[in-house]
């Protein structure tokens, strides 16, 4: 596994690699890696010839107010797993060089990046769409893997690389969760066993949200509401039921959409998700939803 | 020389080229093509082994007010002269293919993107910066040649592809002019005879002024005020003296400085300006500017 800390050095490689014909697949993170990451990397491995893993806790997606500094960073562990999953190169740039003194370029892919996230956390998919790109543009993969957990991005990121003609084909995988439903994340190390036993009402809130819409439900507020209740002990950031490929909300629920949540417990903030499309409702459940 | 019409099929032959070990330089225009396109493609085939031209009339640049539809379009004659010089590959993408509906992902450089012609065409750089890194992602050079008559979009460009490890090269290349001191554009022929002759004030006024710093004047309000006196009879849109790097307004002249300037001349706006280096004065100019 070779690790590389400039573009220059990182593109060279990558642009060897496509030039033997191989394909490049890369899944960005920001480290502290958990069995989420894992997921990606693993499907990565197994669809690309070559794979690039790049850890890079990016400044500009955080708030000064935010967990830039605390943020988990588990280098060690996190080159480990990746060499047991069978990566083959690390990114790894440092903020200095991803961020040199006079920088000053940003992207913004309008629409998609309101509401959601950006209502709280308004600085967040500028900083997200600007470090992608960077990241892309050194990495140049043919394939990119993201996770649903992070859905709003997913789709900003898919919108922004189509725009730009990043010649990125990006990838949604499945959200992973714990055993016990918590939808995997980085910054669940931050939560004690009360606050962790708290969060579990996302997702219970969600799955039972989900039973309703396959029983056949196609009213929102009674959607959102029925999450609100499940969600009434810990401190709602959003619930918000939009349309899968636009993140706009939505008022009927006739195409794929995405019931997403977000809510801090204590000082964390977690967010979740579950994605539905009425036409692909499973028969048994479309019989008992029609009765 | 091959038309590609796709960021893909251009891409593929690109990377190719560089997989063979060849350099890719890259001549970015809105077509119409003049002699100062033509040196920068001559300086392009000089130098690289590939050389690609774009030929795109990129609308995000345009406000609703502004030439989009009347910006002169001379397909044929551009191709004759691309094939004269020896360019290897045209890309011409349709605005369709560039901006397919929802298009939404915009580029920003802070800072470099205020004064000058952002002032009047505060849409301008944002559509600039957007085109050149689709075009540079669609054609993967190593070096990109952008002419110093627009100052400011070199200083732009070179900003944002370090900005975003673009992993292109910007080469800077002369401002060419016709015979009588005229900056070559695209929108010359716009002039009919008179507005010719008002025009030459532009380039006029900036010679003399260079003449004065050469002689050592080193006044900022001194230098603007006779470049004033000299454009007196055109509509005067902005006479800068401003930081080479950096394009803020200077207020002493102790490092490389561009005096800018743009006016309209009927329903024409022309832009020009020359380049001052302090410390590149000539020996013989410098003996009279200490005496």
């Amino acid at each position: 596994m070779i690790i590389f800390d400039t573009p220059e050095s990182m593109r060279d490689w990558s642009l060897t690699q496509r030039a033997a014909g191989r394909s490049v697949g890369f899944v960005p993170t920001m480290g502290a890696l958990h069995e989420g990451h894992g997921s990606l990397m693993k499907i990565a491995v197994e669809r690309d010839d070559i794979t690039v893993l790049s850890i890079f806790v990016n400044p500009t997606q955080f708030a000064p107010h935010e967990d830039l500094d605390q943020y988990p960073r588990t280098w060690e562990t996190d080159l480990a797993m990746a060499q047991e999953i069978g990566i083959d190169a690390i990114y790894a740039p440092k903020p200095a060089t991803m961020y040199p003194e006079g920088y000053s370029t940003y992207l913004e892919v309008e629409g998609l990046s309101k509401g959601l996230c950006s209502r709280t956390r308004p600085h967040f998919f500028r900083g997200v769409a600007t470090v992608v790109t960077k990241l892309f543009c050194a990495v140049m993969p043919h394939n990119a893997y993201f996770g649903q957990k992070d859905a709003q991005q997913c789709a900003i990121i898919t919108r922004m690389a189509r725009d730009l003609d990043l010649g990125v084909n990006i990838v949604e995988c499945p959200l992973i969760r714990e055993d016990d439903g918590l939808a995997m994340s980085s910054r669940n190390r931050y939560l004690n066993a009360a606050e962790r036993e708290q969060g579990l009402c996302l997702s219970q809130s969600l799955f039972t949200a989900l039973e309703l819409l396959q029983s056949g439900e196609r009213n929102v507020d009674a959607i959102i509401n029925h999450v609100q209740n499940g969600m009434a002990r810990v401190h709602i950031d959003y619930i918000e039921l939009v349309d899968a490929l636009t993140m706009e909300p939505v008022t009927t629920i006739d195409k794929p959409i995405v019931l997403a949540v977000a809510a801090k417990i204590g000082e964390t903030r977690l967010i979740d998700n579950i994605k539905f499309d009425p036409a692909k409702v499973p028969a048994a459940t479309l019989t008992t939803g029609v009765v």
